[in-house]
């Protein structure tokens, strides 16, 4: 018998709002096809996990000592990258890292949100926007699409002028939608803002528009762009996101981190990882084809996907898609049920897995 | 120029709260002898560097996969280690662990504080404490300790039963001033609490008192006992903290956890770590000799140590304890001013560093 195991949930003294909830998060199943989490299906190259394995073993000699608590070498790394990838000229101190995109979201409603503060989002979108919200007691504002998920900016700016949340997420490529937002576009939201602006830019990579970075010199007391290693980097197993913005919002973020958030081997392998960019990064042209290949089938045999800046795709349409969700699963294809009305999402992943997926495409009940 | 950077703090919507506060933090600075955040002073043994190496070699081949997001085969090593180090048989559902202690702690006060909320602690203590709570927006309700620094604990019992927070912290050994506290006298405090109560046991290994794990089949709907593998285990450069608890507190801190918040490096990193406790903790038995020769040593100089149960020593007394922080400083020994009146605390090193120490210690301004 498990020690404590008389006491249930029901029993302790959770905060109100939790009661009846579930964890979030997409079932981890062993099924020959994983395209349920938007990983890069591709694996690490073998210069790249040696030098990850080497990186990690001259830092476990130092392992009785606490991390660089500002992790300035890692930041200094992210910001040449960014600078290298966007055009624009980045320093250190315009970068903070984290242990996923999810800790960087989280540090930055703390500083910016809380009670009696609120978060404006444009759903569907990331559902984590929501949950940490919430995690950090932040109202959440939610606001529409257009039918066909596309963002109507004019009206999301004339929201944001109405509402005056204190934090407006824009995820752009939008996850689990996939379109991506013109930079001119997303000028007119930061035009309306008085509070701080969040880019989620998770799939950026992936995507054929600009980096909003490149209107951080024009919105520096607004503008914060998130981004993680999980996707293009095909990190998602070491867990690092970050972010781009003025210095005094790394300044801001720090009064709220925990201190020495980030391990010596975090720190350690996400270096030696951005070392081999260029190798890594090529997938991302492999998967961009893949993804309009995984489009085009879909629509040949009917469906209706839609447009994807991303490694992704939304289609539909399903009369029950939680049941189409386990007639791929029968056929030993995970995708993900993002719980939109008619859809389904499908991570892209290596030519096999695609095929796959396609074939499975003509059989499932729709 | 780096952009951005004419934006001062000043001029974010920063919430309130943080408003001229400045980020939680040691001084990290490269000194001969650094005896300042308690770290453990020798290295990882060549096999455990050998053993880590190897471990996170194999798991980076894997890194484009997200981790197991309920890292169940740690926990289960971690509750192994327990079982064996308590006695206490405990199973994976009863264990959590996080990206080092704090993390646990901050579930721990989203889960069960929060706005509206209180959580009490005996001062001083682990400074982070009243930190995290801030930062969940948990009301801190600071409670006394005996002049000597012990716990008064029936008169701690009868401010529980006065004051029901929803939360209480028993730091036992206590950090900064060293004691533990006896497990009977740990019951009177569990009986007076309404709420949960955390026996923070980073120090546990250090210690003549046994573990309060073995109070949680009499208290399984409060007690959460938290420890931490970055003191005893020689593991702070890797973060991880851990807890102990009846599985529905575990269940509890699902639903506010960040999904995938232990990577696959920190999993793999911690648990080839835990293959190798036994000569790891060796330096424990080492380390608790070296204290109680800094003690008695300190005392011989005319210094009042507080008596340690704990790989650190509080001593005392200074009229400018800043002022003497400084002094070792400029004699190349790194030590912490916890903010306590009158005192000073030094983490106890290898025996070189302790008689730098000592030999310092003769010199310095008081």
């Amino acid at each position: 018998m498990t020690i404590g195991e008389e006491v249930t949930l029901d029993q302790l003294p959770l905060r109100d709002d939790l009661r009846g909830k579930s964890p979030y998060g997409a079932p981890q199943l062993d099924v020959p096809v994983r395209l349920n989490t938007n990983e890069n299906p591709y694996p690490p190259p073998p210069a790249l996990v040696a030098d990850v394995a080497e990186a990690v073993r001259l830092e476990a000699a130092e392992l009785h000592r606490y991390p660089d608590r500002d992790a300035v070498a890692l930041r200094q790394d992210l910001a040449d990258y960014l600078s290298v990838s966007t055009r624009v000229v980045l320093s250190e101190a315009n970068v903070w890292a984290a242990n996923g995109s999810n800790e960087v979201l989280q540090q930055i409603l703390q500083a910016f949100g809380g009670p009696g503060r609120s978060a404006l989002g444009f759903e569907p979108s990331y559902s984590m926007h929501p949950i940490i919200a919430s995690g950090t007691r932040t109202e959440w504002v939610p606001a529409p699409r257009r039918d066909d998920f596309s963002l109507d900016t004019a009206a999301a700016a004339a929201l944001v002028r109405a509402k005056r949340p204190d934090i407006v997420f824009v995820t752009s490529p939008n996850n689990p939608t996939g379109g991506s937002i013109p930079l001119d576009e997303l000028r007119s939201v930061l035009d309306a803002a008085t509070g701080v602006v969040v880019v989620d830019e998770a799939y950026a990579e992936f995507s054929s528009q600009p980096s909003a970075v490149s209107l951080l010199a024009d919105y520096p007391s607004s503008l914060i762009v998130s981004r993680t290693m999980s996707k293009a980097f095909a990190f998602a197993g070491g867990r690092l996101g970050y972010l781009a913005a003025a210095p005094a919002v790394v300044d801001a973020l720090q009064l709220v981190r925990l201190p020495y958030h980030l391990s010596r081997l975090t720190q350690a392998a996400a270096r030696a990882a951005l070392r081999h960019a260029d190798a890594t990064l090529a997938s991302v042209h492999k998967l961009a084809a893949e993804r309009d290949r995984v489009v085009e089938a879909l629509a040949g045999l009917g469906y209706d996907p839609v447009p994807s800046d991303s490694n992704f795709v939304l289609f539909g349409l399903f009369s029950d898609p939680h049941a189409t969700w386990k007639s791929y699963l029968d056929r030993g294809v995970l995708i993900r049920d993002p719980g939109i009305p008619g859809h389904l999402r499908v991570s892209i992943g290596t030519p096999e897995e695609n095929d796959a997926f396609l074939e499975a495409s003509k059989e499932v009940s729709r």
